[in-house]
């Protein structure tokens, strides 16, 4: 069973406070390694790559077959069946179609002074995407990470993905081809990223690695970080659902499974106003608990990190979700809009009993990919802003110089950088010669 | 002299792939000396970061006087003079107005099968903004860093400022002023990075930490991303000008040293399709570097880094500048805008010889916190979206749950993650009796 808080407990501000502070990951100290294969890969390219695969994933390749071929992926997209096509291409759709309205506006504005300013945005030229292999390999990511590149306008765009023992998962190569992905090559771990960011003689470097990944993959991305751009770093998956009496307990149980099912240190919380509901809810969990197929990950994630929370009304809700700023946030009561304006730290929001957060990990539109760990507070989730950047402009007229330069003059000097000064002087001085 | 570079040379990829790799930074190992100061703060809080200030600026500070009072403020602002005050003003003004201009915008929508989507922007409900002491306390980057997140509505902006020996900066105190900063601390290094990420029984904690500072910032910064977010870790500045025959080499010589003045790290790039006006700004550079203030620094700088590049045309200019992806890209030639075209990544672009990259670092309204060190191909400067972030939001009618459900339990199955399936299925099986 998971804790039972509630509001009115005496020590619940400290329990409360517990429940957010929980050190749910254990990360390895795989940082010396990481370092000494990132070495490597620079030091030998190919061949280190190589090496590594070999010997991490029971493969020979050579540079030639570091790449899938065009008729490698037709193979292996060949084998996916109709109802899984179907299903990823709705996926697929649906992603790119809520991902077309991120793209960002340019702006070019002239100011009463003469001065015209304004901004630009242009996409990231090359990026790489890091599939996990094995257990972890999911289409799903594929979808999320790639079709916001190609929204955005990356022009190449490659992924790694492991094959251990030249076992490929068919539809993350479907996936793939469904997003526009233009290189595909089976190799994985800490090599890939070194290679991504760094090129073999084979792959090109990108300018942007996204992607999720184990201890090796993770400490690889924040080496590299500054070489090239990362996304975050993300930690195990979390669900908060704030729900009233007049839900299903059923329907309530499975979402929070549905978190903890991915992994023994996803967190799934329920915050009710209805100590009897909250009961409810968690008699619903072992009731499915008893057949899920992952019972053994779930049931530990959810006795260990799980909690069912009861206050007295919806806005103590909204208080305690946002000092958890949760990454799933999925609000089952009357009025969801009117909840969630109070809820203003969350990834990703679930309105109403019918909107489960499977939902938004597959087909919703909204990206799977959200900040973890109470940084909902200070970051968002994937989206096409990742794979562009802004490129402020400014252009002075004689006048406009003329009328905010001295400004600029006056504080290069309290700043003691004369030149900054001397820069924008010379041109004054031009300007007052040419109207003498 | 700087290096001259001709594109024409036999070993010119060679020595411009030197200088784009040169290592211009060697940033100390402060990595142990930071992580103890953050425990300390951590485990003593207040009483910490009064010791480690009386030991490195010289200061016996107490609780109370951890934060400049509203007086003390009062007492700093009134030593600031007319025409830095009204000098500072015209700088916040304009920068608000451009900042202004980048609010993003709230979206929703309900698509063809009945899905409510869209997203929203909040603002970082605390952020804390570091400011240097001594030399590089500029008043500016207090503007730059600080008018941002008030206009993205930050509720609590805090700033860290260490005062050495007591001694303030009345413009710094007075630019906090002018963009609205709530709370203004005393204190410095990594203690004040350690106070703003975890709070002390004086400071509370904020989501996001901004702003430059010395190697031990540096390293503090990058060990508490995480705990809150943090901006870029800023390199050495550098500017590339592209200009042709037709400007005044002074003028271009003064550009070049405006950014060599900063920092013996800084670089400083001219691109010229004329050998004969590549000479003459260097000549120029020489002259000036006879009486300027900062001629050691910006004559190290310009001697070890700077470089006088010769191309054929424009064109080739545009491509190597990619190469480059400079943090400030000067644009000096007949038509400015048809060049920026191509110019794809850059942090800032100032276009035409009346626009000297001075006027970005302090009046003309765009952020001068840039890209460096090549990051422009995959990041951009500080802006509102530093201090924002955006929740996801979708809702279900049971209509389109039904038309797209099935496809989230289709790839549900496929990924082994069951309960995702059945919170799917649940409410697709209520249907069907409904409709039964």
């Amino acid at each position: 069973m998971p804790q039972f808080l509630s509001s009115r407990d005496a020590d619940f501000e400290a329990r409360f406070t517990a429940l957010l502070n929980a050190k749910r990951e254990d990360s390895p100290d795989v940082d010396d390694t990481v370092a000494a294969i990132i070495a490597d890969v620079r030091a030998r390219g190919d061949a280190a790559v190589i090496e590594l695969t070999s010997r991490f994933d029971r493969m020979d390749l050579s540079p030639e077959t570091l790449a899938f071929s065009r008729e490698e992926i037709d193979d292996e997209c060949e084998k996916v069946g109709d109802a899984d096509r179907a299903a990823l291409v709705t996926a697929a759709e649906r992603i790119r179609a809520y991902h077309a309205r991120q793209m960002p506006q340019d702006a070019s504005w002239t100011d009463p002074e003469g001065a015209t300013l304004g901004w630009r945005w242009t996409p990231v030229s090359a990026a790489g995407l890091y599939v996990p292999g094995g257990l972890a390999s999911y289409p799903s990511s594929v979808l999320m990470n790639a079709i916001p590149a190609k929204v955005a306008g990356v022009e190449r765009l490659a992924i790694c993905v492991p094959t251990p023992d030249g076992v490929a998962n068919p539809l993350v190569l479907l996936a793939a081809r469904l997003s526009g992905v233009d290189e595909v090559y089976r190799i994985g771990g800490a090599q890939a990223i070194a290679a991504l960011a760094y090129g073999t003689g084979t792959i090109a470097p990108v300018d942007k690695i996204t992607g999720p990944g184990n201890a090796f993959v993770a400490a690889a991305k924040r080496r590299v970080f500054g070489k090239v751009g990362i996304d975050m770093i993300a930690g195990p998956s979390e669900i908060l659902v704030i729900a009233d009496r007049d839900n299903d307990p059923d329907w309530i149980a499975l979402d929070l499974l549905s978190q903890a099912e991915h992994d023994e240190s996803a967190q799934s919380l329920l915050i009710t106003d209805d100590a009897a509901f909250g009961q409810a809810v968690a008699d619903a969990v072992e009731a499915r608990l008893q057949t899920l197929e992952r019972r053994a990950i779930a049931g530990a994630s959810w006795r260990d990190f799980g909690a069912v929370i009861v206050v007295d009304d919806l806005a103590e809700a909204a208080a305690l979700s946002n000092r958890i700023a949760p990454e799933h946030l999925e609000l089952c009561v009357a009025d969801p809009e009117a909840l969630a304006e109070k809820c203003t730290h969350a990834g990703a929001i679930f309105l109403g009993a019918w909107t489960p957060e499977a939902i938004g990990d597959y087909v919703g539109g909204p990206n799977h990919v959200l900040p973890t760990a109470r940084s909902a507070r200070f970051s968002s989730g994937l989206s096409v802003m990742d794979f562009v950047k802004r490129t402020t402009m400014a252009r002075m007229s004689p006048a406009a110089l003329a009328a905010i330069g001295p400004a600029a003059e006056t504080l290069a000097t309290s700043e003691s950088l004369q030149a900054h000064g001397l820069s924008v002087r010379a041109r004054l001085d031009r300007l007052n010669e040419d109207t003498d």
